[in-house]
């Protein structure tokens, strides 16, 4: 029945103040106001309805998602909202769309890498959606590479023009969302060729359709790339394919705030640092792990509400079935996700503030913990997105078979999560960027250079080499520090372990792609401390709300734990453990969950998402599935008819043995 | 350029016999020509084309799937195909239809839950499909437990009827597939209920819709349950809601051959023994194993391939970049899952040879290897389509961005395969199954009753739980024996454990449940165990075609040594191996790598498979992908114009600054 809760009896069981805990979620009061606002008034809008997203074939999909990205906008407006809240408002829309890319990689593009001048120009047009604007780096033939991009943009200095030319067919731009059919303009990273002279890869803003009638401009092919994984997902997007025919563009349309083409055509390098490249990053990163634990809280609210509500065996004398999420197989898969998500939130609380740190210091010009910054924020960005992707897709195995349905949410949502593991670095390359720079930091370590930041643990490596877990208890593990230890050893031991391999081959460059496996594996250590030491750091601040601080103790124990057990090979291996203490670990574990179990429906409240905003059947505030689901499953396009399209074709001359005449 | 193979210079590098190979997959030469004469008259065939199945909306997409079902049976019949090569066309036609639960579980429910007089009645109906039948069995709220089913069937001896009855929302069946739209008769599963006495669970035979007309019959309301994961995938099948008020059958559509009900409304046990099920459990799950190496191979095929084709970083003076399966990250992520798709092959024909054992021994009334065939086929069923599940995934992303595109065919895959984790059996309650089998042999131990079969090693206990690892340099972990005795001593060490640590608790189910993660861990031990020694048996027959047993050693290698170390806390907290000896193992897990990388192309080439199966452009034979991707993608529904649809309501009046006036 509607108005019903069906979960009050869970959200009674609470030992915490739900309220205090959103506030600790969302960052602070302002933010949990503002998120709290915004998502209500996209709920309440029926120009914001996504729940038909999956049933619409492609064409329509595709022009809902241009008429509510442009709702979006008009609502903006005339609500005169402020950054912050129109930022929230397309966050809360959640439907991936052109505009993404046009706040989120053109503006800043222009912004970061335009001069003064340029700025002016082109900002104001940008700001009021005059022209709108994408990222065209990705080719057919190169992603991760991107020095090794095809695109020419060729000076010619009769005309005061580049040519942009897609030499090869490998060269043709592919996969930068908002180019295939909305794009006006793009920004496009092209190599710089003076005088027959290559300068490398640079960016340029290039009008791409005509801003009357929106058909391409002469010399210019652009077209939608396909079909993506998932029913709605990705492909609300317009991700594209562009090639270029000796376009010409004015020499003042390469962003030229780090190095300049003059009227003569020379090439200049600015006194602008290029080390402001590495500021960008961090940021595009931050707001990657950001997301991560956002798309994890999700699929984790789905998961437990369902577990809550669904009932499997364990009747006893007629009475209902146990509730799935009593059983510890159950707690075992989801609670540690459950804890990842909150983990990352507050991963990416600080990461917030290194940004900040990062950019204080490059206006500062000092460049010295860029190399650290750079270094953790790859690695989070790897560990985060690939454990996301992952536990969504756990999430929806949690949910039994009505996960499969797209009416739970969990498909779309990972169809649309998934390629967060790919773009913006490649996991595994992002992995191996982190481990160059363990190995770095280890070959520096007796010189006298201090490792600073998140790597600063290894300038104790002589205790952190000899040191054994003192754990004799299951209770030793709720200890934050007997943890942080266990994860400074195994950290510090494989980057060391790992460079002694090295250190065995002549050629480090050959050694490093034999190697390359451990090395992964080292840097996912060293960024799981990170995460944990993080937490940690949270957790020292002062929290308030009644047992708020006792339930991020109990996830930061379940957190770790679980991990030093999935890893038990590496915590053995490295001899900082015996079997028997990794056993205890795995104990108190087992004790945290029964911990959690009573919070775990106010936990994923917490997170403070609408109905609409999660858009699952199954993770329904109210817990009213069943019904809801019968209701939802009349809605597809098949029961539109009680007898379908086609039965007269292809079913009914089978039944009656008519195959040989009909037309198939 | 068609017509060039772009891989043919990885073909020149196999070092054995690939038509041996094809053999020695294809199971024997007989199957081999089978399958490759029948999967190329299907790719031939224009009527069974399939790329443009991701794009078609749902009621197209069901529409041409019900036109290829009456297709495929118009060739079975004008060709007069065996029933092995009518099983072998559906297959190769690749899109799920509601055929697959008329052959897979209507006829065969009907064969062995029948009587002969009902299989007299119904088969020859059935076989020509002037019926066509599902299985109806899941409701809304009960799957995994179905002793929990509620619909109810209660017999009136008035009219010598049974009436089926839907008590509640969640009795309402769903999920079955073909139902929604399209059978005629089901099986469902109802409670049998005599005089106010509840029989549990019983089969009957029900006709759902009119043979003329199609309409539902009176008290039956029906449909399909709306839209699954992925694009094309499941849905092109009509998975259906199905409800019953009070629907009267004749008493002799009860499934009666283990139980019948009598005129007088008695309930008689027949002398056919009940055990017959569990040898139609281990048909069907003896057949989703050899699909699970079939899905698996079909993604290592296309990664495989396209790792051969795409090139990224490395250049060396201006020349071509490095082929990205030459890095060791994506030999170490790749090559363990092709291993493992051979070794699901051998596993799979190996459950073929028991399901025969198995079914001579219920003819004979031996039921004494039941519990083992039983546990055996429940843990590789959920090992194989976990791993496979995780595997396809995996591979989508070794195909970096690319994987993320339809024309890929791997989102398409991997939504297809994997509510094979969920169906017949969730993994997670087949493994805590197998993990009962396995405690329950530990208490056995010592009571002279003798473990047989796959748990036989449980016979030399004493001795598994106390030796080591002989292992001292990484060639000695080439041996099949050595790494036999470390798979069976830790499956027989951590059964062991977990059985001691449940003696602690005196309600042995209460402790069940507490310990059932560790169960769990230690049933998936037990499993692998068995994948491993079906490797090795097979390495001991005699294997024909020049150089073919060497690289099934080494395929042996990479699969039994990349568990080894991706479980290295197993084998190191149960001290049967040195961190020492894991080093030394992961040494020689690399070495297999190289001695594998000349062999990859043709190794997967062994499969078999037309591009028509695979339909992936990345996976493409040629290795001729980017033209093709670039070809493709403007077959999009958005390409159709140049300028989207929405452009003129959505765009425009945005870039114009006039969205105040727009209708949005």
């Amino acid at each position: 029945m509607d108005g019903v809760d069906y979960l009050a009896d869970e959200r009674k069981k609470a030992e915490f103040d739900v309220e205090a805990m959103k506030v600790v979620w969302a960052g602070s009061p302002h933010n949990l106001e503002v998120s709290d606002r915004i998502s209500k008034l996209v709920a309440d809008d029926p120009g914001f309805r996504k729940d038909d997203r999956t049933m619409l074939p492609r064409k329509e999909l595709f022009k809902n998602t241009l008429r509510k990205a442009a709702y979006a906008w008009k609502r903006i407006v005339e609500l005169r909202l402020s950054e912050e809240e129109a930022s929230k408002l397309r966050f809360y829309v959640d439907e991936s769309a052109y505009t993404d890319l046009h706040w989120g990689m053109f503006i800043p593009a222009i912004k970061g890498q335009g001069t003064d001048g340029q700025q002016q120009k082109w900002l104001p047009l940008a700001y009021k959606m005059q022209i709108i604007g994408c990222y065209a780096q990705t080719e057919l033939g190169h992603g991760s590479n991107v020095q090794g991009l095809e695109t020419t943009s060729t000076f010619d200095p009769h005309t005061d023009e580049f040519v942009i030319h897609s030499p090869t067919l490998t060269s043709s731009k592919w996969w930068p969302g908002g180019l295939g059919k909305v794009s006006t303009h793009a920004i496009v990273y092209a190599r710089l060729l003076l005088n027959g002279k290559d300068h490398g890869v640079h960016g340029f803003i290039v009008q791409l359709r005509s801003l009357e009638d929106h058909t391409p401009l002469p010399g210019i092919t652009v077209g939608d790339i396909g079909m993506k994984f998932g029913n709605g997902a990705y492909n609300t997007m317009d991700n594209g394919v562009l090639r270029f025919d000796h376009v010409r563009i004015p020499r003042n349309q390469m962003l030229m705030r780090v190095s300049e083409v003059t009227r003569e055509g020379k090439y200049k390098q600015s006194d602008v640092p290029r080390q402001l490249v590495y500021g960008t990053m961090v940021y595009v990163r931050q707001r990657i792990v950001a997301d991560a634990s956002c798309y994890l809280s999700r699929a984790v609210c789905i998961a437990t509400r369902y577990s809550a509500v669904r009932r499997q065996f364990g009747s006893q004398n007629g009475g209902p079935e146990t509730q799935v999420i009593d059983y510890k197989t159950q707690q075992n898969r989801l609670f540690p996700l459950l804890a990842s998500a909150y983990a990352f939130r507050f991963v990416g609380e600080w990461l917030e503030w290194l940004y900040m740190d990062v950019t204080k210091r490059l206006q500062a010009s000092d460049f010295s913990t860029l190399p650290e910054a750079h270094a953790c924020t790859a690695g989070l960005k790897s560990l985060t997105t690939s454990v996301t992707a992952d536990g969504i897709e756990e999430c929806r195995k949690l949910c039994g078979g009505h996960g499969y349905l797209c009416s739970s949410g969990l498909p779309e949502l990972f169809a649309v999560y998934v390629p967060a593991c790919t773009y913006e670095g490649d996991n595994v390359v992002l992995l191996l960027q982190v481990a160059r720079f363990l190995i770095k930091t280890v070959s520096q370590l007796g010189t006298g250079k201090q490792p600073v930041g998140t790597i600063a643990y290894m300038g104790r490596i002589e205790h952190l080499m000899q040191c054994r877990s003192s754990a004799q208890r299951a209770e030793d593990w709720s200890k934050p520090s007997q943890v942080l230890e266990a994860f400074e050893a195994r950290a510090a031991r494989m980057s060391v372990s790992v460079a002694c391999n090295l250190s065995k081959f002549t050629n480090p460059e050959e050694g490093f792609a034999e190697l390359s496996a451990d090395l992964v594996e080292a840097a996912v250590a060293h960024c799981q401390l990170i995460v944990v030491s993080k937490f940690i750091e949270k957790l020292k601040q002062d929290i308030p709300g009644e047992g708020v601080k006792q339930q991020l103790e109990a996830l930061f124990g379940i957190y770790s734990l679980s991990l030093l057990h999935k890893h038990q090979g590496d915590f053995l291996g490295t001899s900082y453990l015996t079997p028997k203490q990794a056993a205890l670990a795995n104990d108190h574990l087992r004790s945290l969950y029964t911990k959690v179990r009573p919070n775990a429906i106010a936990l994923v409240d917490a997170f403070n998402y609408s109905d609409h905003f999660l858009s699952s059947i199954l993770g329904r505030y109210d817990g009213n599935v069943y019904p809801k689901l019968y209701e939802a499953a009349w809605k597809d396009p098949l029961n539109e008819s009680v007898v379908p399209d086609g039965y007269l074709e292809y079913v009914r001359p089978l039944l009656k043995q008519q195959l040989h005449t009909a037309r198939l």
